[in-house]
């Protein structure tokens, strides 16, 4: 293969936290990065224009290769150019491989050495999913990040459940890098880039990391992982119910011995504290649905901590969500405002709250990186935390 | 009263069509007009900002006094500064008087001379709204242009039925006058602006013209609602399930009758088809939930008829909604993304949907103006209602 998908630099580092660029054939992602999850090929309740003003910044978004396999389907979206093309995104897109997904279909799957068979949660109907499927669903995606389909082992799997679960990964990895490589130089071969958008540079393919909460096993996963060779790595099965100290835990001893070189990413986390605290043990990369799935039911990340929107005690009350806020729904709305809408059901709550909690994430990070890049990640991380932690609404 | 409520003067006409400006406290809205319908204090699915923007600029847009009585309530959007702060939207907002509302509640509601005694649709609540109660919400909100407490009769009423109800309309239009009055006069003599936000000017009263399908009644309803006096004139209960036809000789009878030298308003009214005939009959003003009500359900309104998203036909078809339509939907989404997200339960099917009807029955009216302005209306309509009608998507 002769282009390169993507390249990563660090520029600054305090500590085992990176400040770095991410370059991707769509662009440049400066890290550490919050990636808004879009699922079915939209950010839930957001306009990509609103993703793409300088205010949110968004540079890059997720896609669920699941969902969108089932809904509207890889020939649909390959039909329509590709996802890119089908959303109407010209960023960055990441797509994950189904693994987790379907891993939290629970009972609906059964999983073989060849892949995962399981119904779907639309109309039960029966599918199949396996590595050689995924790189193929992706490819007709034609994200710009590509994730190996993975096997996700519950946050309290035995040692030789997670052991077989983490060696099950490994075989996947070799066979999802194998099926990926040979339809990347098919593709270039046929004088195309992936998904036909013109765009230069070949889809990037990221490893993924297993073994629940045992470090010896997350080692000897990473260090497979790393024999395999990605473009980037990834810590998975985390945030799927464990203790908050156990995935603190696994990211402190995993993400400093991950290569150095490479991005680091650490999926579905988490909060702003989680990301800070993860940033803090080396980590660039980070998606969850939090902002959104907040955003439409009513939860609000501020400065301050958590609001709830519902509470009576905002229904006049003129201040906005966060004072120290300077996003689109704050310079505007108040309180009494955004309560009513959430109140009466209204789908604009859930539009300006999204938007808001996206806008805080997103400047989150911004300070992170800011703070890296000028060596007081510490002072920041230490200040926010006391900050968030006051509860001064 | 000192202050002048709204200006209105037509500056072209063709035929009974009339293009004109409505000059209110909150500023100038070009008419033809047609006012998003804003029920709950939010145009469904739509944020203020997009509202404003160049491509939609509605001037002005409508608050339902039923439903923010009920919620927030009164008291809280008083609080609040006045609906206008409280939502936070600058422009101008008309707010119905209730009577529409309570009239649809049906069996919910028993009618006196006095007012309507009904059950709240929310939690059954007993309520009580008259001329007077109307009145001193809408001052409340503090709406730029109020409108009279009127009761409603069904599109089918009987001659002595609609007689009996357009009889207390006209009582009850005298009532709230007075209250209107009175209220407008305690708030300047006390130096405040109605809903003390710093805007010169006082609220605008209009009267509703009833009298269901008899024109004569219709006739008189209008000669009593004149001799009250107000600022601008509006035909109410029209498009409550009677006959396309019987509303269309309503308008043709009554509009031409109604002084030249205010503004004429038709509620409720309608498919852009419906304000084009309703305009080249002398209407000038308009609102309707159909844009924003159909653009949550997948209807979509364009140049060429009404296109249903759901269709399976648009499941892979790269094109706009509306290939002569320049709004931001229609310049970045293809139907076959649009089909998508509407078949997946998407938020974002809403938003966009609505916002490309709110886009077109806008840039209709805006079409229409220019028209009236340039002589050309009845070719306009002509064109128009070919067009609509070809089905040619």
């Amino acid at each position: 293969m002769t282009l390169k998908p993507v390249s990563f630099e660090v520029m600054a580092s305090e500590g085992e936290a990176r400040a770095g660029y991410l370059r991707t054939r769509r662009g440049v992602i400066e890290t550490p990065v919050f990636m808004p999850v879009g699922t079915l090929g939209t950010v839930k309740g957001m306009r990509f224009e609103a993703l793409e003003s300088p205010e949110l910044d968004a540079r890059v978004i997720l896609g669920n290769t699941y969902h969108l396999w089932l809904r509207p389907g890889a020939e649909i979206i390959r039909a329509c150019g590709g996802l890119h093309r089908f959303i109407s995104w010209e960023r960055a897109l990441l797509t994950d491989s189904g693994g987790f997904q379907v891993w939290s279909l629970g009972a609906l799957r059964r999983v073989t050495e060849d892949g995962v068979e399981f119904r779907s949660h639309i109309d039960g109907q029966c599918c199949f999913l396996s590595p050689e499927v995924s790189m193929e669903v992706q490819a007709a995606l034609g994200a710009d990040i590509v994730m190996a389909f993975d096997e996700c082992a519950p946050g309290d799997a035995s040692h030789d459940a997670a052991r077989a679960s983490m060696e099950l990964t490994a075989r996947w990895a070799a066979r999802s890098r194998h099926r990926f490589d040979v339809m990347q130089l098919e593709m270039m071969d046929a004088g195309r880039t992936p998904a036909g958008d013109g765009f230069s540079g070949a889809q990037a393919l990221f490893g993924i990391v297993q073994g629940a909460a045992h470090i010896d096993l997350r080692r000897e996963s990473l260090a497979r992982t790393i024999d395999v060779g990605f473009d980037g790595y990834a810590i998975g099965g985390l945030s799927v119910g464990e203790e908050k100290s156990v995935m603190y835990g696994v990211v402190e001893e995993i993400a400093p011995l991950m290569p150095r070189e490479r991005p680091r990413y650490l999926m579905g986390v988490g909060t702003p504290e989680d990301l800070i605290e993860a940033v803090a043990r080396g980590v660039d990369m980070f998606d969850c649905v939090l902002p959104t799935r907040n955003g439409r039911t009513g939860q609000v990340w501020t400065s301050h901590g958590k609001v709830n929107i519902k509470n009576a005690r905002w229904v006049a009350d003129t201040r906005p969500l966060d004072e120290r806020c300077g996003c689109s729904v704050c310079r505007r709305h108040s309180r009494a405002y955004l309560r009513h809408l959430y109140v009466v059901g209204e789908m604009l709550a859930g539009i300006l709250l999204t938007h808001h909690n996206l806008a805080f994430f997103l400047d989150t990070m911004r300070g992170v990186r800011q703070a890296i890049r000028s060596g007081n990640f510490m002072q920041f991380r230490r200040e926010f935390l006391e900050q968030t932690r006051s509860g001064d609404e």
